[in-house]
């Protein structure tokens, strides 16, 4: 039998430390965008935005907001956060498009983009699961960061970045 | 295809943000209280509280312990909490009624009424569970919060409100 | 130092094996009650059954459903399970009672007591969460089993045991 | 005090009941598109595919897993399923684009469209999560249904409905 | 800008596809030691293995026993399964040493091994818990497979593989 | 029927109450060692540490920082905690034997040890399970405490307690 393997720790996956970071109010949002077959939109305006399973709207806000405070227990390398604010919206662009919006905020040593685009994700993949007996051409589409305060990097309008 | 659906952000689900609160002590107490059928109480009396499942007090403590953790799971609008401390106690008021009283605690923003709560009824509901072979006739009555401190509001003896 | 403990397994905790059961269709039906004050009765009536944090019944619904599902993580020998049926309603008894049914059914070795159980308590924990702005005086009460089909014993009208 | 509410059982949130159904082997492909930013792009070509936090890929088809297990936890209607298969692979299609593809399969009583879906969409949030120290600007883009076998309605090449 | 990474689906994170395989009743046994200093040792057994926190074996076989339900949420390849019987006992083999045995069995597409080494492995680290407050010197040592069945390979006293 | 028990509340299981400990930086570092037969370790490191279902080491660590942040979800009384460090490595200190390190930190009133071992062993539990198509004889073995700092007591090099 021969030798044996060196583990390089770099590059290996981690956490980030934020130990040493100072604790401030940080506040995120995030859009995720559920695209309709027209005539699934029409079928679900008509309805009052009720399907089968239930009211499309408010479930989806329910599971989203489910979904921010488990967010470290889905994406490996986040830090489990005591959420402070979560707020989900969800409206309709155009007939075919509803733009889902959530805000998360917590006073903490890390910033909450991971929580906001998850509660983000989540409400739109109930829209379809609550829309799907319809069409299973229902897109998500357009998962996005729009804005970030608190951290050293702001994000949104009147930031640098997008 | 027509127009679309305006949906009113007013009376959507919604977390209460508590960002803005300071961060002070919180306690609350729950009750529950679970009714045996006289001939069940007297079998489980008789066995010294050890159902063919094993020990109906202790398991029904660990599971509500467990369960104060996971409130926030599990109540859509409650927030994720650092729980410091959790007492949860059983004891039978007559032979019939065994009286679960979890008290729990924490420093933070919000209070822990949800805990307490969830915390006694998964006691309970488990107490059901190790005794169910021999009865289903068992009934969880009697749900209750007995004392608040550390809000605006307090309940309890010598507080304003039952 | 001297000798050691000798551990009787006899009486410690432990799962049921349900391992030489037969599959069969098997359904339970469980209640809950939520109690208000006739003030908190009175305003909930004419809100709509909207609170301040979004629609009571519907919130409660999807929470006690989701809580069915995670029975086994709460209830220590509870039977992980397939869930193929959750219906739970809520519906006012009198003006001040709100009635939660929770039925629950699945085709496997093991009955869905717990689980019927579980999703009326939680369905009413979040009752109270969504209202107790408004009082902490609210109680939940009687929770219980009123139905039971596909194991050994049945439970329900037309059956032995109430 | 006046009367009180009449609550409707139609359109309630509800579980869709599938008891009924005949077990049948099931699978389902959703696809998830993860736009880095050019500049963003090509350092993570040039890094080999590790950000400061580990290796990206095997990373997120890891997380993208873990959470097809978990579907049920996050959907509210969505059954509680005995997973068999799951499948995350992850391609860059342009060099600014990597298409995720979560394929689940299981023999159940139900689809499995939104553990394909969750899948592939977690994988997304974890390369977002695993890249974000590099830019915020990145955007998952496309999370579609591509491919359906097993149940009554068929999605997929070759299939009626796209 | 270059070119873009080719990613070899070969070596990638997966789960082995168990759909092809017959449902078996399958069975595994794990053991896990837990290893005193003398000293605690001594102190446990003269308390009757009651540690200020409580009962050591019971919590520990309660929280092993919940922790087999979810072996599948915490390796990240496990297939979730319908468990169907846990057992798990504590001995002490000599006055320092306990002695933990988890079985579990399921019929089932896929062996339990992990399961029961997850159940034996968190009640001894639930035992640790239990005693640290005497000792942080306890070591949880020997954590191996004891006999499999039910699947292609056996494993056990009389089949060919330790 | 007769009397009815007395139960001593004194010897129940039960959470400390760290609400009045100050709130300091604390760590802890657990070590887990995984040791392969000769034959199987020869394997594992012709493969460059990849099996059948993946990377081992990477994805015995992601494992185990999942696992660091559910903690009090697998050990009954274990406080919630928000984790700000995780730093999980693994080495070979000879051809068969893998050694796995895992560091928590966390500025809270309580301290990490459990933590630090959950991490330890489910990443090893993890390796097992990347690796147990090899073999089944591979033992988890000497999981301990080997550092803490920040709470009354300190552990480790330079501390009175090893």
């Amino acid at each position: 039998m021969g030798g044996f393997t060196h583990i390089d720790a770099e590059g290996r996956p981690a956490m980030v430390d934020v130990g040493d970071k100072p604790s401030t109010r940080r506040s995120a949002t995030a859009e995720a965008c559920v695209r309709f077959p027209p005539e699934v939109a029409d079928e679900l305006h008509r309805s009052g935005l009720r399907s089968a399973k239930g009211p499309v709207i408010d479930t989806a806000i329910i599971a989203g907001t489910m979904a921010v405070k488990r967010t470290h227990e889905l994406i490996p390398f986040c830090h489990p956060l005591p959420v402070e604010r979560c707020r989900i919206t969800a409206d309709f662009i155009d007939p075919t498009r509803l733009l889902i919006r959530c805000e998360v905020a917590v006073d903490h040593k890390t910033g909450v983009e991971m929580e906001a685009l998850t509660g983000a994700t989540v409400a739109a993949l109930t829209v379809y699961d609550m829309c799907k007996a319809l069409s299973h051409a229902i897109v998500i589409g357009e998962v996005r960061l729009v804005g970030k305060t608190g951290g050293k990097r702001e994000v949104g309008p009147g930031s640098d970045t997008p």
